[in-house]
């Protein structure tokens, strides 16, 4: 079965907003197993909706509408997707409800176009929205059909997840399941190379290889007549998967992110954790904050990013810094190691480098970037040579941090196999 | 004149990746004063590649393809392209040489399939790649052009800024000039309310707005016959924006960022700065340090998300907790206190805030944010209520910290009107 996506706005072909609605619904879709084709992004003018939406109802099974369903003149998505249908629009009484308990929540008058939005094409399927006031439309016309959500993420996403999922799914012969992999501190490439037979020999399940930073995300996607039957069928490939790469896959889990894998085992040890920076200068503690709750065994952080911050800050020897450099494997030893003397952090990762664009050399080029991890009384230094610009090196060395520190961590674990320090 | 834009790549499609590239393409068409009305996302599919590429034709003076330019059996771009526009296509040896001398400085053997990137259709201009090895490319097509570009936006982008918008001003009628003006500390709807008057007169230089994380950046942009009749159309506009949004435009310069911005003013007054962090746990510290040559002026910084840390590493006063809380104007305060008596730095900037999802009373909810911004002996405690889930709160403060540091320093700047401490 095929899909096809449009969002209309013109605030997106004016480049005003990146269009993350279609990523996220064209990986929703490739995960209900619907074959997707074209995307398509056209402005609020009637004419050109209305092109748009024939051309791809003549190619495409589903045709999905995000955006166009706001209260003012500009939006027509519905107006113009129930002529396309043959529809006519009739004031639909619930929707109505729901706006007025919606506007009566935020104690604010209802602005009058907000009745537009309770228009809704005869005979067809309506998506409540909990988180705004444009309520969706599925239209069944013939064994085509148009699903209309609204433009914002916030609304669009969650309806798509909570009404549209379960609505395709049972369309859809048979059922689709995935199953998510995440793997870090092994690059795309060198991922690719270690599945390569497995890529090949995939067709039911398959394998999709998602890149991001530090990480690689790999999905395995069956399809079945039973929930049951795809997942026999994704079973064994995901042991596999996790039997060749070991203990770089840090979840199974769609929710669970790196930090979070990562502030699971400091709390499941028991262990404290401490971050001193330079060339990241926050972002390695900002990224373990995302982490609800982390205040649990979030000690303290520290950006020296300065030598003399170095120096008085966590007690890095001056002589250390002037023999080997701020960007050295003994320094990045030296910070973690300070800010254990402080404040007794069970753990602490410290990172140095040159993020650029300047103030690298032909021995230490812009990209050198030292991430020590000390924990419990040891303490692991890497080297790293990373490229892209400033924004980039600085998140890959994130990345990297996060992932030492679970590999510490586990190193750690397995040599005190009763886990308490 | 009109243009669209067409992404080739089945991941994108897929969701594997946003689509970053035609937002880019679509602010810097609209820059051009180009009306863009479609943008397609297609896979490397030869038969739809080709029927989404006539229809463009069919319907646009001007169609950007992005993507499908690679190496490999997949990529299909030109190939398509030059079969619609009737080209042959041969080898031409100034990109055979470029291709040769891109992998000589990598050191490493051509792979066999390179060479089809030296495949160019007859009479087209070649755009020369420096940071990649397929050319980009524009088939001169009657009155139409197709523009051919390489995915990566590594490539894409500085190939269209470089190459492809000189050609096309060259093009157009006349001259399109675009000023930016970039405001901190004000909503989107407020900045529109503000300059409803100028928005509903423009026609020419048009005034647009686009709403970033705590920041909205206004567009104005004049078409005349030369780049000094623009200018002058501009001019008046941008100053009347000036003297509207008064100190909280910070800057009209394309590249410069809040952060940039804020790092400038203390450098230009001489004045150190440090942060001490809660919610945001070190992203403060984190966004302050993308300017390169920060290390001028950022003295240390701190990340105290619990209690204790705010009490031991800052010197929060344990009965400040106990009676107004850790999110209150008081414990900001001394956060802010606590750093300058540490590390002596002029400037300090602190957050404390219930970023969520857990933690938020009725009295204090999630959102409530408090910063404090300390500067040369005068702290300012600003008091926020934000919306959205944890990352956004976060990442609003951060915003809002840089905006109030730069306030502060405005503040101080006016009272010491010889600018040195």
């Amino acid at each position: 079965m095929t899909a096809e996506l449009i969002s209309v706005g013109t605030e997106i072909l004016l480049g005003n907003i990146v269009n993350t609605n279609a990523a996220f619904l064209s990986e929703e879709c490739a995960k209900l197993g619907l074959s997707c084709y074209y995307q398509t992004v056209v402005g609020d003018n009637e004419e050109r909706i209305c092109e748009t939406l024939k051309l791809a109802l003549s190619r495409s099974d589903i045709v999905i509408m995000g955006g166009g369903l706001g209260p003012t003149q500009d939006d027509l998505s519905k107006e113009v997707a129930a002529k396309v249908c043959g529809r006519k629009l009739f004031l639909d009484e619930k929707c109505k409800k729901s706006i007025e308990e919606y506007f009566a929540k935020k104690d604010t008058p209802i602005p009058d176009n907000n009745w537009k939005q309770a228009m809704i094409p005869e005979g067809s399927v309506i998506l409540e929205n909990p988180n705004g006031t444009a309520p969706g439309v599925i239209i069944e016309y013939g064994e085509k059909r148009v699903i209309l959500l609204p433009g914002p993420p916030g609304e669009l996403k969650p309806m798509f997840r909570d009404k549209v999922i379960p609505y395709l799914m049972k369309m859809l012969p048979g059922t689709i399941v995935s199953k998510i992999v995440k793997v870090c501190g092994i690059g795309e490439s060198a991922v690719e190379e270690m599945i390569e037979d497995l890529i090949d020999a995939q067709s039911n399940p398959t394998i999709a290889t998602y890149a991001k930073t530090g990480e690689v995300h790999l999905r395995v996607t069956a399809s079945a007549k039973t929930e049951a039957a795809a997942n026999k069928l994704i079973k064994p490939v995901v042991k596999e998967l996790k039997n060749r790469f070991g203990t770089a896959v840090y979840s199974t889990e769609e929710h669970v992110t790196l930090e979070m894998a990562t502030v699971d085992l400091l709390v499941a040890n028991e262990l404290t954790v401490s971050t001193v920076e330079s060339c990241t200068g926050g972002l390695v503690a900002g990224r373990l904050i995302n982490v609800p709750g982390v205040s649990d065994v979030f000690k303290s952080g520290f950006v020296t990013y300065s030598n003399k911050a170095k120096r008085k800050i966590v007690g890095v020897k001056k002589s250390s810094l002037e023999k080997f450099g701020a960007v050295s494997k003994q320094v990045a030893e030296e910070m973690a190691a300070g800010a254990h003397a402080i404040n007794k952090a069970d753990v602490v990762v410290a990172t140095t480098g040159i993020a650029g664009p300047d103030g690298g050399t032909a021995e230490k080029p812009v990209g050198l970037v030292y991430i020590a991890c000390y924990v419990c009384g040891t303490i692991a230094v890497k080297e790293f040579r990373f490229s892209g610009n400033r924004a980039l090196i600085r998140e890959k060395t994130v990345a990297a941090s996060l992932c030492l520190m679970r590999e510490c961590l586990l190193e750690y674990m397995s040599k005190n196999t009763f886990g308490k320090k």
